[in-house]
């Protein structure tokens, strides 16, 4: 029951009239082969591979889960076929570097195609977005022998990635961790140690797995600063740079986990498993954040994908569902009942969902759009753009996501609840994008320490400078101003606090993120606005934006507040009280 | 791995300190004999069988769930002999009518039970709420002989109790319902219908099932005036008043749920089954109501149980896992990394957490409170205060349980998404309480229609006042008058909307109801301050208060903001737009 339909219209809005790419894109050689037409090609073959391959395994790959039977996974009946139908496709090599056999697609795009696969099935997707990431690093990182041998074979799906950081002690706090790296006469290195919660760690899917093994070597400095970066492939290259012997890998198990049930999740032991050095030694933790920044990104489109995979089943099921009268009079008086549409309170969850996936569409897209500039046109404030508002997209987009999904739900009431409609998994699948990938309030730390205190607040200020208030249309002009004098103020709030108290930017690092979240969102609606058509599609965004205005905007007014209060609301409290 | 232990120093402090129950009750004549030894045996005694009994079966019952087989329900392994504990122990009569061999016990103290027993174990604890409920619907519309027939084997958990309202095209909008019922000669009636989603509709913990059925007579009224209320025994009482013939009604399925594993929830079918009349004819919306209302509370006290044992786990997971250093220097230098508990953000969940459990046990133990003096002391403003509060009770207590639960598995990163250690159960299981017994949504317009704009807010309003400022510790005297007032102004736009506008009440209805859980929770924070002991255990109830005051007040700024916007902002919408 989980269908899924690629939001083409809006896509097509957001691509031509938002983001304008057919002007943008003429003026980076790298993007001026993608026409208008082949871009929107590349999105409707996007829409019916996730609508017509992988959205009708959802259910049914998460009812029947992945099976570990001595150290081999098997994954959910159909996974097989639609992961090579992906792989051919070339749908992973879309961002791929063009050398090596990637298809080099601006990021704004490639983001749009991430999120339809997300929605229509993100237990089958993760073993495709941790080979994308895969090849990410190696193309940054690798020798040229390692991206000729790696990345054609990554980017054709034959072979896939993994990333092991997790052990059992050592989450967030990666400089923990004791995996072991030791040289060996060859050049090559023997990797013995035990990694945790390893996304496609195993499978039954491609011809080899690549992982990528963070470990330390001998004499190795403590902490982060002493950790390197290793590719281990589950079978090891041959002559032919074909799947040749096996290395000493295994999964020791997976885990039950509460979604993403098609996805198997290993525990892998490597047992004195060759391995070959990625970058510099002992730098591996900054190599692996090449991946992880990108798979950030990433998962925040899983939060994304979630929540227009709910949209689009609850605003379908209140369309069908016959129940209650509207309190205006009856709008259906030949039935027994109205539609769950007349109801206002179904309304607010429904436009709640739509204000914050349509916001977050086009939220993306301009991350995708900083990235994409920075890295193709040479435009350093749009890199740093990009790297301040990553974190935001990675937790902002998945908390919504579970925000969304859960509204959904709700809509459905005890229909709802039971497995057959599919919105429960919704909830259960998007929940882990609040955690993986650094968890959400890493992400908030992240934002603060790093991208606005490292920096006084500099590029933040920049990127709000460049958000005109006077652009837009008149009526959103007023509370959009207020919306970023508060986020303003709030955010010198915090840097001043900070000089003194070593807690204060993690006591409040999640609802400031919040606060730019949800402002952010609010100027999107507003452009969004101001570049509709004269349509009922244009009719239907100013409708949301207006919503979004009068309900959602509100928030930031509590968060201002209490972004703005001491650390001692968090740090008074004696430990042994907890 | 989900312990649990009862909040006995908290729940003492909330009935000796908080509301002086020794001095209160001594005033009313009906709880003469609860002194304070009793009420703390009851406390201690509960919390063995929850800690001890229930919580031990939570996860194996989730793990196992419930088998289905010709009929039969299979309930999880150790879930008969707990609920034979529980049922002796006599834990389902404590508030019943001591005429039919009940407790007689305040509901205060029932509150504090039920959160216990639903903490511990939800799925377990479900079999015995709705055998509560039907003992209070049997003894508010029976006649004297279905008393003496069926409330000691209920009040005893020999049989137990279903309540049979929602069909598949009727869910929220009972007036709809289909099932029939004929009078048959003997003065019985024979009931025809499909019901679905009926909790302990059928299992294996009791020798009898009461159902509480509502039907349509021959010739009844279309709508909701049109239904009565019968009681459908699974066995027919013989003559010595026990299960006697089996009576035609069966479990035609059991439904694949999110959470709530342990609990069996069936499609049932009546199948020309014998029912007997509760009540007046077309009279039984209303005395199925009067279940509903305690069933509501208890709901409440469902999602708060969920955030107790949300928070236990996610404190003792931060005291204990080792991660990263404090941003002021290592508190633990000895080892690899300190507790996750020196890190604000994880204080910020731990303290969301508890600030709105102990807020919310404040909160619960007052509606109870209500309920008591308006039952037994003849105090008409309290039973209009516990009618008002009841919806904000179900809704506000269990929209909080999913954020607690939520923010607790968020704590334990990746080990809160696998089943191992329970917390992804805690969200699954609290999840359906936002639903069932009427959804938070139908909580909120039955808070803002029928409590608030019937009465013109004067209930509301005389709530308000008889909560003053003045009486409270300084600090928070300035804060807590500014969101009356703001409460109270959100209200009055609202009522002067409504009059033009039906749609008004129902856009903002979530919005207020929110507004007033988040006043309502301040004020317990104060008065909580107020009777605090100066000890460590009153100086945690000052940190929490004030994080309370920073941190989550100011969300009323917002919700009032966005009470005080048009209907228009959800109904602009065209339905075919969506």
């Amino acid at each position: 029951m989980l269908d899924y339909q690629a939001p083409e219209r809006d896509i097509e809005f957001l691509l031509f009239r938002l983001f304008d790419v057919s002007n943008r894109w003429a003026d980076i050689p790298a993007f001026a082969d993608f026409s208008a037409e082949l871009v929107s090609a590349v999105v409707r073959e996007g829409g019916r591979l996730a609508g017509e391959v992988m959205a009708p395994l959802n259910q049914s790959g998460d009812e029947e889960g992945c099976q570990w039977r001595d150290g081999e996974v098997t994954t959910p009946s159909g996974f097989k076929d639609a992961f090579a139908e992906m792989a051919s496709g070339g749908w992973l090599s879309l961002s791929g570097n063009p050398e090596y056999e990637g298809q080099g697609m601006p990021k704004l795009l490639g983001c749009l195609l991430e999120e339809m696969f997300w929605a229509a099935n993100s237990s089958l997707y993760l073993y495709g977005t941790l080979t994308v990431g895969a090849t990410l690093c190696i193309d940054a990182h690798g020798t040229d022998e390692q991206k000729t041998t790696y990345l054609p074979k990554l980017y054709s799906g034959r072979w896939t990635g993994a990333m092991a950081l997790t052990e059992a002690h050592a989450g967030t706090d990666l400089g923990i961790m004791r995996t072991k790296a030791e040289p060996a006469a060859d050049g090559s290195y023997r990797i013995t140690g035990t990694k945790i919660f390893i996304t496609s760690g195993e499978h039954d899917l491609a011809e080899n797995i690549v992982h990528l093994v963070l470990a330390r070597l001998p004499q190795a400095p403590a902490g982060t600063r002493g950790i390197s970066l290793f590719i281990v492939p589950k079978f090891l290259p041959d002559e032919e740079g074909e799947a040749g012997e096996r290395n000493a890998l295994a999964s020791g198990s997976i885990e039950h986990k509460m979604g993403i049930r098609g996805s198997a999740t290993s525990v892998m032991n490597y047992d004195d498993a060759v391995g070959y050095l990625v970058g510099e030694a002992d730098a591996g933790l900054a190599a692996m954040f090449t991946m992880m920044n990108y798979e950030r990104l990433s998962v925040g489109l899983q939060g994304l994908g979630a929540s227009e995979l709910a949209y689009q089943q609850a605003a379908r099921y209140a369309r069908d569902r016959l129940q209650g009268r509207a309190a205006t009079g009856p709008v259906n008086p030949d039935a027994a009942a109205d539609p769950l549409l007349v109801h206002p309170d179904v309304r607010r969850m429904l436009l709640t969902i739509r204000a914050l996936t349509e916001a977050g569409r086009a939220f993306a897209m301009f991350v995708g759009m900083q990235l994409d500039l920075g890295k193709y046109a040479d435009d350093e404030q749009a890199a740093r753009f990009s790297q301040l508002l990553t974190p935001v997209a990675k937790a902002f987009l998945t908390d919504r996501g579970l925000d969304c999904a859960v509204l959904a739900q709700q809509v459905f009431g005890g229909h709802g609840y039971v497995r057959e409609w599919g919105v429960e998994q919704i909830v259960r699948d998007v929940r882990i994008a609040q955690i993986y990938e650094g968890t959400n309030g890493v992400q908030a730390i992240d934002f603060v320490v790093r991208k606005i205190v490292r920096d006084g607040g500099e590029t933040l200020n920049q990127l709000l400078d460049s958000l005109d208030p006077k652009t837009l249309p008149e009526a959103y002009q007023r509370p959009m101003r207020a919306a970023f004098t508060r986020l303003r103020e709030a955010t010198r709030h915090v840097l001043g606090a900070v000089a003194d108290d070593p807690d204060q930017a993690g006591a409040v690092a999640t609802d400031l993120l919040d606060l730019c979240g949800y402002t952010l969102y609010a100027w999107f609606w507003a452009e969004m606005v101001r570049v509709s058509p004269e349509d009922d599609f244009g009719r239907s965004k100013r409708d949301t934006a207006d919503f979004y205005f009068a309900r959602i905007l509100p928030r930031t007014e509590g968060l201002a507040a209490s972004v703005c209060s001491d650390s001692s609301a968090v740090m008074q409290m004696r430990q042994e009280n907890f």
